[in-house]
């Protein structure tokens, strides 16, 4: 959760005059997100989520964030739309933060996905990546391949405080897939953060995907990947092949995926794991004692990356030739 | 800011079906409130907030809470109305913790309170005092005189490591508030959390109080105390007269102070300063080392205790007699 900044009422007020939007009735933190400062606002013409880019994101990114946001609304897909403001612009500034104003979008992420909403995000997902085939942005993905050893640099030096042997064990992985890693897969816009928290219901039908924070271009079958982690997997860890083969098999009927992807698939999915661990590992290192945030166990990663090594082929994943 | 319980997608499903209220559309973490967890719920029939108490608040506390807030807003006042589930309750139960559903309320807090705001603070409490006359219920303070030597005895031998002398000061302090407080004013239910960041405005208008929590029978004249000192110094804690001088005679407009009231209203605010002193002193020696979370500086309250100690009589606080 998060809200790092307090904004000054005048300052409030006067950043709602540059939108067209009607005057100011509510404005409450909300507690998601924990890369920027998020807040819900309430004014004559309806409800808005107001977001202050804090710290971590690249103010050199916004352009990309949020006229993409703007294109896929344009297409059709459910996701926050930015408002512009009355001369046209999308970013503004506030409490001296990037600031950027997106319609509020219903619907509720589900805590428990069953293989249901498994198959609803393969749809979405496939409806995204057609949806941004004609964007005219690009940006690079800072957390794929290229971006794992440094990360790994900055942190695998104790990586064995929290499992024994746990250096050694990316290190060798890094090797493998710096070695092995396909370039010319079918690539082009892709979220890169699927998980559930990212993914809006509303009686179990898919309503809107959100937080385009980590959107990037890439290889398509590497956001297939990203979400046969963070939605296949139970509580206790176990790979849930029924709803692997309904997230993939509902992808495939809007995009089906070409005879590389699918060779390249338990590759692809080893990747995800490693990006995720390796992003996770650093988080856990880097939180001072006694802090009251909680940062998510790297271990989990761990043991998905250790089954997605042990797959032979897509096959397991559920997917139907 | 305060999301502390999760909540699974299946009980929350069935906690809202207790309500005629539709069916859910959006469900938020708020990032308000320190002592429960608040959710902005979104139904087909409209924006709630959803509370769960967590362990700070006595669930026997909790029908005096809800029904007063009922009461309130029967008599006009505007406040968060509390809904009831089909079967006429206020109170359920979600995720193990109590839970109540209340009527989204416009308004925003004011950061840089102007006299403008005193005056209609000075108004909307004394209606609130008014409206609170004839509800059924009584709540003893626990935070009036007799609750603040059990807060001394836990946190002030440390107090001197806050400012220097500090343990001696309020020792004193406390024995002539002790020996001299009044027990025979005017008494009814008062809000006495009146802060800013409780009170709601649109436009410079009062548009409704929240936050409850601290509710309680005791003398109105202590909640104007209360608000004395959460309004009326500027931030480099200098009193304003004219702040006060706007409270003060907007609520005797409609609540007449009596000459009694009158008498011990510097004593009466002394009082609400070693309250909030001795709580965030509690408080600021209770943090771990390394929390994300900064309690409020315990010696603001100080500096306003020694101002209220330096004032003669209720003229100075700009009181037209």
């Amino acid at each position: 959760m998060a809200v790092y900044t307090e904004v000054a009422d005048e300052e409030l007020a006067a950043f709602i005059d540059t939108y067209n939007i009607g005057k100011l009735l509510s404005f409450k933190g909300i507690a998601e997100g924990v890369e920027n400062s998020n807040f819900l606002v309430h004014t004559e013409s309806g409800y808005y989520i107001l977001t202050l880019y804090e710290k971590r994101v690249d103010p050199n990114d916004l352009p990309f964030f949020l006229n993409l946001l703007q294109h896929l609304a344009r297409k059709g897909l459910s996701c926050p739309t930015p408002v512009q403001t009355t001369d046209g612009k999308l970013l503004g500034t506030l409490a001296g933060r990037p600031a950027a104003m997106v319609t509020f979008l219903d619907g509720m992420w589900v805590r428990r996905p069953k293989p249901e909403h498994c198959s609803a995000l393969g749809e979405g997902m496939a409806e995204l990546h057609l949806a941004g085939a004609d964007f005219g942005m690009t940006r690079k993905n800072a957390l794929s391949v290229d971006g794992w050893r440094p990360l790994f640099l900055q942190c695998g030096g104790r990586a064995d405080t929290v499992v024994p042997g746990l250096e050694a064990e990316i290190g060798r992985e890094l090797d493998f897939l710096e070695a092995n890693w396909p370039s010319d897969l079918p690539s082009g816009i892709i979220h890169a953060d699927l998980f559930p928290d990212n993914v809006f219901f509303l009686s179990d039908k898919l309503s809107g995907l959100i937080d385009f924070y980590f959107a990037c271009t890439d290889a398509f079958a590497y956001d297939v990947a990203i979400c046969l982690n963070a939605w296949c997997f139970e509580p206790d860890l176990a790979f849930n092949v029924t709803k692997a083969r309904a997230l993939l098999n509902s992808y495939c009927r809007v995009r089906p995926l070409t005879g590389q992807e699918y060779d390249v698939l338990p590759l692809l999915a080893r990747g995800a794991a490693l990006r995720f661990l390796l992003t996770r590992l650093y988080d856990w290192l880097s939180v001072p004692e006694g802090a009251l945030v909680t940062p998510k166990d790297p271990r989990e990663y761990l043991k998905k990356l250790r089954f997605h090594q042990s797959v032979d082929n897509a096959g397991a994943y559920g997917l139907d030739i």
